[in-house]
Order: C-alpha cells, then sequence, then structure tokens
C-alpha cells in the first residue's frame, strides 16, 4: 500500500489553508479572520480548517511560517543567482502584492507574538535566521573587498536587518507613498555607505 | 457663565480613554479590545467611550495620536536640551513600558490603515513629521560638521526613519532579545558611519 500521496496532499492542503489565512489577516485585518471565512477563502469546509489547526494562533503560525518561507525561498534563490546585493533585497521588499501580504502578516505577528509563547519562539528563530542571511551577504562582501574592513558584520547585520523590516512594513502599509523605486533608491543609499572609503576623500 | 473648566474635562476624558484603548491594544491585542473593556479600563462607563467614539477606528486613530503625541513630545524635548543625537533616539526607542506601548499601537496601526483612508491618511502625516524632524536633526549635524557635507538629507531621513521604526518595533515586540544597551550598541554604530570622512582612512 502507498501512503505517499496521502501524506503530500494533507501538506498540500495545510498549506493552502495557511495561504489563504495570510491572504485574509492582510485583507481584512486578524479582528476580521474566522475559521469559517479561512474556509471559504481556501475552498474547504470549517472542518477542514479546524482539523489542520486548532485555534486562531495555530492559523497565524502557519500564515507566517508560510509568508515567511516565501520571502527566504525568494531571496536565497535572488543572492545564490546573483552576486547583487541590492536585487536580493528588493526581492525581500514589498513591491508586489504577494510580497505586500508577506510583511502585513509580520506585522500582526509582531504584535501577537507578544502575547504567546510558541508565536514569539517562532519569531526569534525567524529573525535569527534572517539575521545570519545578512550576515553572510555581508561577509561575502568583505570578502569580495566591497565593504569597510573593519566592519563589524554582527552589529550591521542588526542594522541591516532592522532598516529593512521598517522600510518593508512602511512600504508594505502604505504602498503608494513607496513606489518601487522608493524603495530601490533608499537601500542603494544604505549600500552605498557600506562600500570602503577611498583614500584622500 | 464659564465654559472652560467643561471643555478642559471633555479634552481630558476623551485623552484619558484614548491611553487606556493604547494600553489595552498593547497588553491584550486589538481583537480582544471592546468599547466595554475600553470603559472599564479608563475608569467610565461603556455609555461615555461611545459618546466620544462611534467606532474602533476612531478609538484606534485616538490612541495612535496619543501614543505619536507622547513620542515626539519626549524626542523634542531631548532634541532642544541636548545636541546629542543618540539621546534623542534612544528617547522615541521602546526602552520602558510606555514608550513599549506606543511602538505596538503604531505597529497595530500600519496594518490597520491600509484598510482605512482616515487612518492612512494620519499615518502618511505623522510620518512626515518624523521624516521632517529626523531631516531637522540631520540639518542641525551637518551646519556642525558632524555630517558628510554631501550627504542627501531627505534621503538620510527616509533611511533612519525606517531603520529606528523597524528596531523600535523589533525591540517592542521582543524586549528580550533587546535590552536598552543593545538598541543603544545598534544605534551609536549606525550613527558613527554617518560621520565625516577623515583623510586618509
Amino acid at each position: 500500500m502507498n501512503v505517499m500521496p496521502k501524506l503530500v496532499d494533507h501538506e498540500h492542503r495545510r498549506t493552502e489553508i495557511a495561504a489563504a489565512a495570510a491572504r485574509l489577516i492582510a485583507e481584512r485585518g486578524i479582528d476580521a479572520v474566522t475559521m469559517v471565512a479561512i474556509g471559504e477563502a481556501a475552498g474547504v469546509t470549517t472542518g477542514a480548517v479546524t482539523h489542520y489547526f486548532s485555534s486562531k494562533d495555530e492559523i497565524i503560525l502557519a500564515a507566517l511560517r508560510w509568508a515567511d518561507d516565501a520571502m527566504q525561498t525568494r531571496t536565497e534563490r535572488a543572492s545564490q543567482k546573483s552576486g547583487d546585493v541590492l536585487s536580493v533585497i528588493l526581492e525581500a521588499l514589498p513591491t508586489d502584492k504577494a510580497s505586500r501580504i508577506e510583511w502585513l502578516v509580520w506585522g500582526v505577528f509582531c504584535d501577537r507574538a507578544t502575547r504567546s509563547k510558541a508565536l514569539m519562539a517562532e519569531q526569534r528563530s525567524r529573525n535569527e535566521e534572517w539575521l545570519a542571511f545578512a550576515e553572510g551577504i555581508l561577509r561575502r562582501m568583505k570578502e569580495d573587498g566591497e565593504l569597510d574592513p573593519s566592519l563589524d558584520l554582527a552589529l550591521e547585520a542588526k542594522l541591516a536587518v532592522a532598516f529593512i523590516d521598517g522600510l518593508g512594513l512602511h512600504a508594505a502599509s502604505d504602498p503608494k507613498s513607496w513606489p518601487d523605486l522608493e524603495q530601490r533608491r533608499v537601500v542603494a543609499h544604505y549600500l552605498e555607505r557600506l562600500e570602503p572609503q577611498k583614500e584622500g576623500r
């Protein structure tokens, strides 16, 4: 007997529900999101939603994981494909509808995590992953002579993640004030200052 | 007939309700906040709450104004008292319970503003005030020879506000990972790089 197709199907359905929840959280707000509404959005019964998720916090956790996984996949792919750090950061930022949902879910999650140990643990581990990713990129830049050699990479990674998270939340919340080109301009400005200082400048 | 005391009393009561709403939003989450709970927290009747605020969005707007006013008052006072930019920024950041509430309310507001024209208008005008404040500080630093003279002040202000907002939200959401000293260390690192480049470095 081959059980694989069923397992895959379960994982697939769980992910579909998490994605639908993420969209709903971003579009209608967390207080309007119910098990019934998530079922409707995912095209499954309310019973199916409660089968996979026993509480609202569990769904929020799954929605955050779905959103953060999507962002990590995009940025890691961009990072492997090209040495251009600006492109990698722009892959993370909210420059289209899908990435905007990811940022809005993260914003809601930051708030919810203050009242849930499970959400807080997830937030910390995700944040550590982003800090390690940023530090890895900075290390590569340093090895390539693109950074001031005296720069503290761990400290710079914290600055970078705070900056990009602030920019991402602003741009996701108010996309009209933050067209793609404006996000690009501010990130390019940040990166320029990381360059090694030229003598006599 | 002197109506002034009554007017003052109304304004005072409205502010008390807004402050109570801000605390509740930060402590219990926006979806748990009701008119009844706000009345209880502010020590007034539910009728008094609905007398001053006709909807949840109106209360959220008042809570954001209360939080942002508090933050602006503190930072402007610090800015007038001292030329030390690090101290001014630390006045804004979530280094105690009161300022942490302000940041959590702002985070919730970023999400709600995406679904309300009134909240979005307020978010934009508040953000412009912070950008102008940051640019003013940067201009003073430039005049005092503390900045690279070629720096684009408006662009740097956008970077600074994004960075500080990202840091503030991270630190408010997860204070254990962001003790005061760690917030100070990252801000000091940001400010150091703004200093004019020394020749031959």
